[in-house]
């Protein structure tokens, strides 16, 4: 009973932002483990720490940049094993995200912060129970479909029934989670003229990266009877519009990148396709319908750009996040206007959501300045071969062109913390390190200074 | 006297970033005309006219990067020219400037705005014309006692009086205008053994870069009899700070992504004039005393994001400039601390002014990604050589790897497009596009977004 009681009073002064780094770390402790043991991986293989360690950190972070080949390395256990690691990545940290989200994103709110901080331990916890609830079911529920229909589907492909639906097993759970993982050893390369299985996991990868609060409006919306009064949340309308535009935007851009190169003597439905999917995949997603590296150099830049944007916030995704772009894009040009106030859908941001979005930015920035740094001292590869690669990890997309088996640790080290602060978020990075309390500060005169 | 009216009228109407595009432009048309004459060019040379314009933008601003050699092109006339031009790119714009940062940075104040928008035909203009005055006069002082001393200096190096005192005077415009042109057609390499040359070259480009209300207020502080009560203003302790800060930065950076390689074996003393002279260059002069290409790819990375943040604001270079630099890290660590209010040496910073610098610096960081992107389609050097001639250029630099004159013309003029917004600065460029009264917005209720 005092045991019981001692053990709670520590997990309860714990900050929520520590929950997750220990969640996190422990999901990768144990992943490690269990992707060394013999039985996951194929006979003959003995894979080196590092390799194991940056296999179970990109798996928890469902990032997908690997040093290994999953096909040629793990076993049939083995590959299930990751895939409930990423599961439990996408998903687990999704639950916990519920509840930072509400505790922190109302915290901040001026008023309720101390309001709720009292109260948590009622009426919030029972509607982030309820919300959680909810984000595992809707998950669970795409991935039924996606496991059924795709493994059905499969089975013209695949030599037997088994083969077809641990595929289809699989790839649902790589796709939803954005894990980006492959066992088909080539991404999704196999099915580069096989429409249907590229739309089923652009939608997957979409279901996972556009945000869960946003599924959670738009079932209620569905299950709503005054479809009419059903008012959308600001956070849903932002990060919605962005993340499409984004993808419509991308796809232009990785077309027009390569049109005269990759692109060139294709059918119209064809460089749809690729561009759309590769647009997408960009998100968060990792997968791929062609060999990413043939693409021509500014479309590797471009792409870098859109990784580091990465998926909507409180998704399987990373990077600085959809709202985060949003907000200094409408800053910017409101400022350039001359206008006052960030006014987006007939709502006025809140200040201290477009200090975070700046806060943000600037520092992806910064580590994403340094990490190139790094690298690029280390490895003897270009500097777009190493963006593409430290953007990729940062936004956990998994893209690659092809040189992560070939880096040095040190390289491996870096890549695997990108991947580790991509997927927690910065602010929660940042959090981590912040005081607890604000030291009281002297209120000083305030003194016009030259910008620019 | 009806002409006069409606000419002074005419003038009136003009806002004063329009006065200083206007003055940049007549500048630049004056100035290919007269490097286009035939007295100007050296016999035999008849430059293709992109490049004379080229010159032309890279001397009104300030730059120094050429896709010609000067030395092997212009005529003695001709360096003359060019010399006046640097003179009036740095001078005449600061004089402008003066009036603009009177102007505009007492305008968005507050209070003040309308006060001195009425008002500014009287008081103001009367200490506008005496900061302008004082301002050319300590430019004066100081490229005289340069010319005098380098003129006088330079006997033992070149063949005779003329030539010593015309590579003088030429060295001295060009260090403090930061000009960074030279006509020994190959930079300061020629003095990488010369202290003294160095030591003088470096102290022109500082005072030609750290700012004209720093020297006008240590001038100000020289001839002040109560030296104990006099106050420097927030703008000079932010900006020389920032500007001494990143020169020992930058020097120790130099060195030691170098000391394995170009570095390697010589005296410490030599390196300690490598590293800070081209530390110091790299804030907006753009003289040099190495070949730059010769240094490692992370230097000229390194290198880059120095000449990206550049000079002090209303000084002869380029950049984001340093207070930019300054507020957006110190409101970064701010922020992360969990602290309000963004307080620099007992002061309270004006949120305006955080929300320009941030403004500042991603339109900076836009401008530069778009520029990047353009010449690495049209080009086929690699990244880091492009992105070091983007940077150059923005900050009005004018290092190069050597791969100017091999540029294309759309090159050219996107260079051409960088100097220009580089010298003039992101804001008084953008506030040229600016809606002349912001538009009554109707007040929406806030929202909260989740962010990162
Ligand atoms: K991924
Ligand atoms: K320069």
């Amino acid at each position: 009973m005092k045991l019981y009681n001692r053990k709670k009073n520590w997990l309860h002064q714990l900050k929520p932002v520590q929950m997750l780094f220990i969640f996190y770390f422990a999901l990768v402790i144990i992943s490690t483990m269990l992707l060394s043991l013999p039985i996951s991986q194929q006979e003959g293989v003995d894979l080196p720490f590092i390799d194991v360690l940056f296999t179970a950190v990109s798996a928890v972070s469902v990032t997908g940049l690997s040093t290994i080949s999953i096909a040629d390395s793990l076993s049939t256990a083995g590959i299930i094993i990751l895939a409930v690691i990423m599961q439990f990545g996408a998903v687990g940290v999704m639950a916990i995200g519920t509840m930072i989200w509400l505790i922190l994103g109302k915290k901040i709110g001026l008023k309720e912060r101390r309001l709720i901080m009292t109260d948590q331990n009622q009426s919030s916890i029972e509607g982030i129970v309820r919300l959680t609830k909810q984000v595992v079911f809707i998950f669970l529920f795409f991935e039924l479909i996606g496991f059924l229909l795709l493994g059905t589907y499969f089975l013209q492909y695949f030599p037997n029934a088994k083969e077809a639906y641990l595929q289809g097993f699989f790839g649902t759970v790589s796709a939803i989670s954005n894990g980006g993982f492959d066992i088909t050893g080539n991404s999704l390369i196999f099915f580069q003229k096989d429409y249907f299985v590229q739309s089923a996991n652009m939608l997957l990868i979409i279901v996972g990266a556009i945000g869960f609060p946003v599924l959670i409006e738009v079932k209620e919306y569905i299950v709503s009877k005054k479809k009419r009064k059903f008012r959308f949340s600001l956070l849903t309308k932002v990060t919605s519009t962005t993340y499409f535009l984004l993808i419509a935007i991308g796809a232009l851009g990785i077309y027009l990148f390569d049109f005269r190169n990759y692109f060139a003597g294709l059918t119209w439905h064809e460089n749809l396709f690729y561009a759309l999917f590769q647009s997408v995949t960009t998100r968060s997603g990792g997968l791929a319908t062609l060999d990413v590296s043939q693409l021509t150099e500014e479309n590797h830049l471009f792409m870098s750009i859109l990784m580091f944007i990465g998926a909507s916030p409180s998704s399987a995704g990373g990077g600085i996040r959809t709202t985060t772009f949003a907000l200094v894009v409408i800053f910017m040009i409101t400022y350039i206007r001359g206008g006052k106030g960030i006014h987006v859908f007939r709502r006025e941001v809140h200040e201290e959501d477009l200090v975070k979005a700046v806060t943000v930015t600037f520092m992806a920035i910064l580590i994403f300045v340094a990490s190139v740094f790094v690298l690029s001292i280390v490895e003897d590869f270009s500097l777009s071969q190493i963006i593409f690669e430290v953007t990729s990890a940062f936004g956990t997309v998994g893209l690659s062109l092809g040189i992560t088996a070939e880096l040095h640790t040190i390289s491996k080290i870096i890549l695997m913390m990108l991947m580790f602060i991509g997927r927690i978020g910065i602010l929660t990075f940042l959090f981590m390190f912040a005081a607890k309390k604000p030291k009281e500060r002297i209120r000083y005169p305030k003194e016009r200074i030259s910008i620019g």
